[in-house]
């Protein structure tokens, strides 16, 4: 047992006052874990989109003062009341959806959309009490996504948490937190191409990258990536995409071209964008009597999706994934272990590192759309 | 060999001379099967909507004169060049989609949409010489989906015949060529319910009623039937139906009222009415995380799936069907066996039976509403 345990522990931590403003690296007190909740000694953290979308508040409603941060690897410092599941010094990755094992949703093999802690973004405080873990002089400072790892030490509900392997290096695996694991699932588990198939993936960010890394471990034969930024196209060939379409460069819909590229269209496709136009695209470029579509990207709220229906009745298949269907306790692990072994390569993904105090560049790198993955060091 | 092998058969016929007039029977040539055709004696024949539909011709091209009729059970006559698959004598249900075995279609596991034979309503005549097989006195009559099966003799091509059990009753087994296997198949090969789930059911004509039929074979626990007609939902018990709803019985959205029923939703439905608001409601009536929507109904040309795609990223599926994802030739003979060994019940299916002469009775029971299945015994 740590010195700490049971004890408020005073740490660093980048703290968002405003929305959009810098953050500021302050000094925080962070309180014990209660009842099924753990305390993290994180180590390594990375930027993901999330966190800037909900920093920019531009969509939402704003909650600030806010720690964010969901994608990291840490070590348990201590444990709350009830956890059994993990112990002090647990190599772990706390992810930003839970998985409590007890609802209908943990219950099914099919569902990762856990009842009890299944994503809430407007949640800034802990389920147990309704209240946050850390504070400045005792103002309390907003939770995120019940994760908040642009913190040296996080509060985090035991069912958020993945024990992984402590031989994984956690500078590398903390990607598998969110963005990674996301479109590597949404290939692997959901779209489900087989070897020597055709697969088109719509977007090339981080979520589409690891889409497309899905497709080159499924042994995909031709991976079609589109996005309106030609920019990326260099950067994909690293993860295995095979040709590339710009909807800029035709004058027709992009299925269209998809189709006659294919002779009548893909086996699968994966939509990492979210706008509901590649969603369409992603749907209808699909071949008739087989193909199926994965859409992954979270559109605006007032968005729709239409198709004819024929589109559908021509045996198609149109699923949506979150987290790429990975359950994150039981199905992370194994994840990890994808890495360990060789067959999933991470070192592409990260494209730039950063010390904890240096933690806005991350921002910048993500807002001027610089590179995939931005590792920040917690101790550093 | 039978004498009439390489003869011009005269035989009777159900002419249509014109769109919604009734069918006439007329004294009709029908010359010797060509390469890859095969011409067979008509035993049974059903009449299924699809016909009333074309005879119709509300929304279509006409096309007159023409023998109607797709579902119907017979003996192989005589074969044309080619053929080895079938020879006189075989028992044959034939089909309005075709199997030519040799397209990307027939030999994908997941598809039925055959490219040379997959269904054409347009089309008239055969695909060997762009002809029609039956005259009257040199006049041509136009075939219809390449069965036309209101006639004691028709010409098939062989990818349209499917060869079955001789044991089997081909006046019970006759109606597994079209209504009965597209909702049985879309329930057991594509929605795939397991024991114990629930499922809804949208549409309880023949079509809808062969889909519970599946979920009852599937051991579904709950079967919610949804009809607008409430004469329906009394028949429909004896296919395993548990529960209905009528939208009209209220204010709410068909898909709030079952997901009120069912805490949360179903985990499976099969959409059989065609009509997009019912795509609608199926598809929003099934549980997020793990629930399948099958789509079997035909919609109007212009008509427009529409859905929030928060609805799709919920891990909900969308999947169209044709002919119940059954390869005709494939996998008929496998469904005549489900019902030889009693999985399947057919015998509620059949409510009527009229004889050849009185075949226009059958148009009118349908045009009714009027029962589920009418026989036309074509000996009588």
């Amino acid at each position: 047992m740590s010195s700490t345990t049971g004890q408020i522990i005073r740490c660093k931590a980048a703290v968002a006052w405003e929305a959009g403003k810098p953050l500021v690296i302050e000094e925080v007190d962070v309180a014990p874990p209660q009842a099924m909740e753990v305390r993290l000694k994180i180590l390594f953290t990375s930027l993901c989109h999330t966190d800037v979308y909900f920093w920019e508040a531009k969509g939402q409603t704003p909650l600030f003062p806010r720690i964010f941060g969901h994608e990291a690897g840490g070590i348990v410092e201590s444990v709350g009341e009830g956890v059994t599941d993990l112990k002090p010094g647990d190599h772990v990755l706390p992810v930003f959806t839970g998985e409590c094992k007890e609802c209908r949703h943990c219950k099914s093999e099919e569902s990762n959309m856990c009842d009890l802690l299944r994503i809430n973004t407007d949640r800034g405080v802990m389920l147990n009490d309704g209240k946050s873990r850390f504070s400045i002089n005792g103002q309390p400072i907003y939770h995120f996504v019940g994760t908040s790892t642009f913190s040296e030490y996080t509060v985090i509900h035991v069912g958020c948490v993945a024990k992984i392997n402590p031989a994984a290096p956690l500078d590398k695996v903390c990607i598998l937190s969110c963005g990674i694991s996301t479109g590597l699932g949404a290939t692997l588990n959901v779209a489900k191409p087989k070897k020597g198939s055709s697969v088109a993936i719509f977007g090339l960010g981080a979520v589409g990258l690891a889409a497309a890394e899905g497709a080159r471990i499924a042994g995909a034969a031709r991976i079609i990536g589109v996005d309106r930024n030609p920019k990326r196209f260099n950067e994909a060939k690293k993860f295995g995409v095979t040709e590339f379409v710009n909807p800029k460069d035709h004058d027709k819909p992009v299925h269209e071209v998809i189709a006659e590229m294919t002779g009548g269209g893909v086996d699968r496709s994966v939509e990492c964008t979210g706008s509901v136009i590649a969603m369409n695209s992603a749907f209808e470029c699909v071949h008739d009597g087989w193909g199926v579509a994965v859409l992954v990207g979270v559109p605006n709220k007032d968005d729709v999706f239409t198709t004819h229906p024929i589109n559908i009745l021509s045996e198609r298949t149109l699923k949506g994934t979150f987290f790429g269907n990975y359950k994150p306790r039981s199905d992370l692990p194994s994840v990890v272990e994808k890495y360990m072994n060789k067959e999933l390569e991470l070192e592409k993904f990260i494209t730039h590192e950063v010390s904890f105090s240096e933690i806005n560049k991350a921002f910048e790198y993500m807002l001027q759309g610089d590179g995939i993955r931005c590792i920040i060091r917690m101790d550093a």
